[in-house]
């Protein structure tokens, strides 16, 4: 059994991911369709070893289709998802467009891939520094409850697209070059410099939190199937495509940091990356390019009963959002859902 | 009333910056002193219009001292501080060396200046980020009661002196241009990549945390006079010289955002700095090169009985380091007690 797998959002930088991935790990791929906008069309990329051109993506474009991977932005996938579906395809969105509609399963395979079978066509990707935090925190949870979770996030410039990566080296590249440099995506200097996430600010619920930060807190409680206490502060760093985590966590029941280690051992998509001897510890390089997510840094935190401090890096790019869509994609198939 | 002035460290980063200081703010310099190793004696550095020559630091070179900046490292001022105490001077210490010393008054003067009457020769500048995180943390602690403090910190190469900003902006250009770089003073790349502070790891009593990490949370005590329960996670990040700091506060007493927001407009030293219109937040390029810690991005954090998170930003060499050590100095001559 084979699929035909368009990719919306093609040339964008998880696009690229997935066009990628999907060869890496021998996704049973019949055909590749590859869309973008009129702009990018016309354009040709490898896979598997030969040239596919990029086709102007259109609501009649999906005739054929099985699946589809969404990444070309919330409003494109508002758009087009419905057409997909129309045609007979299972939509699987990397955009926030519809990871807060109830009838949308929100997956993070490791954690709650039984509610795939729910899906009416659109499956939705959480939000990577979602992603990158649940994978630890929810195996955590599990054994020792987490009762209250603070995070502060440091996060790479892939999360803003492959142009918010130009973007950093280049103005990176013209400050140490002592040369000009016109920014055209982020309103404030990235290059040796950082700013909390530029996500629009929510005004209601969870004033003074922008949409990055409530997504961390309300995508958590939907993927865990209940109210889960977070709050986080989500800030851009001047990183390539790796996110990096500093998470509090205050459990309901007692454990001990060798436990805690024990239990992140054992949890899938997770690996304790650290070397205590040498002080060194998981850093965005060390993630880049790599499938789990690589946590340390566990360490009691004596402030409060049972509170646990931990250190989590992620590449954005995969385990953030492509890994994540071909993942739930092959459980689908495992699960005959799709 | 002028005084003569030594600075052990001089050609370092904070070094340099309170000689500019000391300037700027029309310092009562008599002589100004510039002490440094062996290997640096003999440059020139100016001041006040003229060059001033370096000399090697040795114990009998404080005669006519009145006042000692210390900036050399901790090991420095173990060796010299007593000499130059015996020999009349009064030694503000920007080192760890003396800090939890009993006898040794730790001191912001926007915090604790009563403490400074009872110095004994030498007087103890906190942590850079113990500085920063205090400078709004203690106002809003008198207003409301801190019950808990979580912190993550974001701080830029100045922390590790001139070297670690030089080898921050080395490796950067070098990875920009496509060439090979050794790295000599960090272990791990830093150049658009970040990592747990490599401050060595504290084995006993606070087991997995570094030693920037219980600075700020022992320090912070010592300080406020009082225990204050705080946890830390200090991460260096690529960026020159401003340290960013996410806090996440639970007070004693209810309080409103904008009565907390009212508490920091009318701290010293703190500056409320943002435009939530634009969503743009302070930077440390915002901070770098000036005087007061900017802060902003005050919400309530729902998740706990009075919770408040807030932003932070400051300049590590300024009031982090420098500023902090000459306002010492300032507020001693006006207490008389130099």
């Amino acid at each position: 059994m084979s699929y035909t797998v368009a990719i919306m959002g093609a040339t964008g930088a998880v696009g690229t991911e997935i066009t990628e991935l999907l060869g890496e790990r021998n996704f049973p791929v019949k055909k590749l369709r590859l869309l973008a906008s009129a702009r990018s069309a016309g354009k040709t990329l490898e896979f598997a070893g030969e040239g596919i051109a990029v086709e102007e993506l259109a609501h009649d474009c999906f005739g054929g289709v099985d699946i589809v991977f969404a990444s070309a932005g919330g409003s494109v996938s508002r758009e087009f998802a419905p057409s997909a579906v129309k045609a007979g395809a299972v939509v699987i969105d990397n955009t926030s467009c519809f990871r807060m509609d109830p009838e949308v399963p929100l997956v993070v395979p490791e954690i709650n891939p039984e509610v795939l079978k729910n899906h009416k066509g659109i499956v939705a990707v959480p939000n990577c520094s979602t992603i990158i935090m649940v994978l630890p925190l929810f195996p955590l949870h599990r054994k020792f409850g987490a009762r209250r979770t603070v995070v502060s996030t440091y996060q790479a410039a892939s999360g803003g697209g492959a142009a918010a990566m130009r973007e950093l080296y280049e103005e990176t590249r013209a400050l140490v070059g002592g040369e000009d440099f016109k920014r055209e995506i982020f309103p404030q200097q990235y290059g040796f410099n950082l700013f909390p996430h530029n996500a629009p600010m929510k005004d209601t619920d969870s004033a003074g939190y922008n949409e990055e930060e409530v997504k961390m807190m309300v995508e958590s409680a939907k993927i865990f199937g209940e109210d889960m206490k977070i709050t986080a502060t989500c800030v851009r760093v001047p990183v390539m495509r790796a996110h990096s985590e500093s998470l509090n966590i205050e459990f309901e029941r007692p454990f001990t940091v060798e436990e805690a280690y024990r239990v992140l051992d054992d949890a899938p998509g997770v690996i304790v990356h650290e070397n205590r001897d040498a002080n060194e510890w998981a850093t965005p390089v060390d993630a880049s390019g790599k499938d789990p997510v690589l946590v340390g840094r566990l360490r009691r935190d004596k402030t409060v009963a049972n509170g646990l401090e931990l250190w989590v890096v992620g590449d954005q790019l995969r385990k953030g959002a492509a890994l994540n869509a071909i993942q739930i994609a092959e459980q689908m198939i495992v699960d005959h859902v799709i």
